[in-house]
């Protein structure tokens, strides 16, 4: 695995040097520790014991670690730090890391910290937190390098030297007018390849590809991932060049919403929070609401036995392989609907194309379902030694349950798409249920033509 | 969305260059467009108009485009080059390009062409060959900037300038010693915004975060995410550097990995081939396996349901019940267990917490089974009308069913995982097959102990 001399060592020697009181060796060597494992050190230690080590980190690194730190562990520094030195720890932040941490607080406090700042900023934080919720606008920054056209290699670079410092990135500069819109976009690769006398204007890459503030973040991880950038910009309604979002934050947001899909597909309401951090209780609400309802769904079944309850009586064998037969239409159902499900999630299949995506599914489940009502009645009549026409019967259904259950898995995730749902919930739980009084119906459909008079 | 002035639109010009035969135009046109934009165009050609495309796209574009294209396009487009113009698209490739694309050659032709390599090229390849699949080696690529620790900023500058053109990534430069042992690494930003005269010495970062070659890339993946890096070095046993893997092959990876584990969840064998380019036989391949093996598991509850068959027949009423109360076992089961193997996929849960994961599931299961068992008496009381014990034996099993269901749910997972298998193995159909069983036998028995002397 990924060391550097190994993660862990390198904890146990923090927790060393600080138990042992040695500030100076401490500090020494949390300056060649990486900002990411000095917040894991920072969230083992007690509120004291936090701002102490906080205090000995230099300037960009406890910028950058306190940006990184859980809101629970925010609170408890910010609550040791003096007001001045907080309002200047915010200031310092990326700007997109001071709204996260702003959003976490209480809003009096926010109010008294916002009295304070400037104008420019408080309009800008007004701004920002007007964006929707999983918006490219909340998760842009707005601390990117501009170039003008008429800058030379050697301008751009005394430029970057300038400013570079408080810019979240400095390998992607965008070009803009006057009025801030873009004209282009140019790497810091080009700049320091090229000769000092080249002009920006014609370095610059014009096609620039860009996100909108409002659009969703999962479409934005969708452009990272197409094109492969490290950055991409952001533009208002008028197109003017507000923002950037770099490829860092955008790869929590691929495994963020594929733990969504997997939650829906569980039939539990998504929670972003971790589920090592829930309370049985709060995950329990998540769950009962689905259950209930599956539930209630499921008693659908109980009226289609009842109706069938002489078919049962007469040929009482027949009742043992009912559990059989739902597992099986319900497991191969649940393999087409999370299939569809994911498949539409990485826009490999889009709603459009639901004709050739059922098709396919019915012609895979004719394939498995021959095999397994083969095996099926070879078991039924050879292994549970029932009657000839019973092991015919249940042979003979999971065919029809497995095409049907394909079917139904594909065209129903397909469906809730294009209605506006989210295609996940339409998963293996549902799925189940419906598949399940399918199956019963088709089983002693079968039943009473091959047993004719039951 | 994401466009520059609508990736659709782009596609739809270059097209019509095409088909107005307007060479000039159209390599014009080519020039502005981003190569993963190109890529999609030719991959709507025919052999021949992507070949004359391909032919008018500059030199670095047609490298990126080739490195880009399906399996099947390329071998289209290598079919009409001559093999020495090929041999020179080869060599222009990234390594890891390269690699992939001789993976993809027909071996006689991967023969013909190595024999005609120079000798460190096809050494370089075998060695990269026998790396394993999936791991670090086979990710990474050998074009990386090496600085000295003795160099200034102005001699990073000027050889960065120099060899920059064939680097992959020129943002994170390695620093190495005479045996190429990594010493640590600096960074574009910190080399172009310090002055010309300081020593890359003082500017690198000694603890550098780094990957073996033999490490698995789901690791490789964990790791760009903890840190936020877009570039990591890969060292080989010995600790000398070999090769950087960069941020762009990993967001797939990422994606790559959820989609194996989607995959595994709904009980088919995982496949990295997109859904909507495979087959139905092949689909069927991939899931016949495990709907046999759970059709098999699931007769259990056949035999379960013979031996209480004189409970049915005393109280037929009961069998109504079944397939709902073995559904809902399911569902509960389901719902822990995915989200037990989503946790520990992301690394938010470990096996080692098994016994704090298993008794919250428990709180989990009682909670939801108290109200889930309400539920199903009022309902069975009130609507279904049955008797007070059968409504009162169906309540009282949904409580055992949901708590038992919760238990195992959770556990195998995180066994499969100590036992070294993949936990998503351990998903919902599994876990309802095994649910069904013990549900049957909780029902029964709560209603031998109900109901004396059926």
């Amino acid at each position: 695995m990924y060391t550097y001399k190994s993660s862990e060592n390198r904890l146990t020697e923090l927790h060393y040097l600080l138990d042992k009181k040695r500030p100076n060796e401490l500090s020494q060597l949390l300056r060649r520790t990486n900002p990411v494992d000095i917040v894991e050190f920072i969230e083992e230690l007690s509120a004291e014991e936090a701002l102490v080590v906080f205090r000995l980190l230099k300037k960009d690194d406890a910028v950058e670690v306190f940006a990184e730190l859980e809101p629970e562990e925010k609170e408890k520094l910010q609550a040791g730090l003096q007001e001045r030195e907080f309002k200047e720890l915010l200031e310092d932040l990326n700007f997109d890391d001071m709204i996260d941490t702003l959003e976490e607080m209480p809003a009096a406090m926010v109010q008294r910290i916002l009295k304070s700042s400037d104008k420019e900023t408080r309009a800008l934080v007004n701004e920002y937190l007007n964006f929707p919720e999983d918006s490219a606008g909340r998760l842009m920054t707005t601390e990117f390098v501009e170039l003008k056209p008429y800058m030379t290699v050697k301008d751009a670079l005394a430029h970057i030297k300038k400013v570079g410092h408080d810019m979240v990135t400095l390998y992607t500069c965008y070009v803009t007018s006057p009025t801030k819109e873009i004209l282009g976009y140019v790497s810091l690769r080009s700049i320091v390849t090229n000769k000092p006398d080249t002009l920006i204007d014609d370095l610059m890459f014009q096609d620039v590809i860009y996100v909108h503030t409002i659009d969703d973040q999962e479409d934005v991880a969708r452009t990272f991932q197409k094109y492969g950038f490290t950055a991409l910009p952001v533009v208002d309604k008028t197109d003017r060049l507000v923002g950037l979002i770099t490829v860092d934050d955008i790869m929590w947001i691929i495994e963020q919403e594929a733990t969504e899909d997997f939650q829906r597909i569980a039939a539990t309401t998504p929670d972003e929070e971790d589920y090592s951090k829930r309370t049985p209780l709060s995950l329990a609400k998540n769950r009962i609401p689905w259950l209930m309802f599956l539930m209630i769904s499921a008693t659908f079944t109980s009226t289609i036995l009842k109706n069938y309850q002489h078919v049962v009586q007469a040929v009482i064998a027949l009742n043992m392989f009912v559990p059989m037969l739902t597992d099986s239409g319900g497991n191969a159902g649940s393999q087409a609907s999370t299939l569809v499900i994911r498949a539409m999630a990485t826009h490999d299949v889009e709603p459009r194309d639901w004709v050739k995506v059922v098709i396919k599914e019915i012609t895979v489940g004719f394939i498995c379902g021959l095999a397994l009502g083969l095996v099926a009645f070879l078991k039924c009549y050879f292994f549970d030694k029932v009657a000839m026409n019973v092991a015919l019967i249940v042979g003979l259904t999971i065919v029809f349950i497995v095409v049907l259950a394909k079917a139904v898995g594909s065209l129903l995730p397909m469906a809730a798409q294009k209605l506006g749902f989210d295609p996940a919930i339409m998963a293996s739980p549902l799925i189940s249920t419906i598949v399940d009084s399918l199956s019963l119906i088709v089983y002693f459909t079968i039943a009473q033509i091959i047993i004719p008079g039951i």
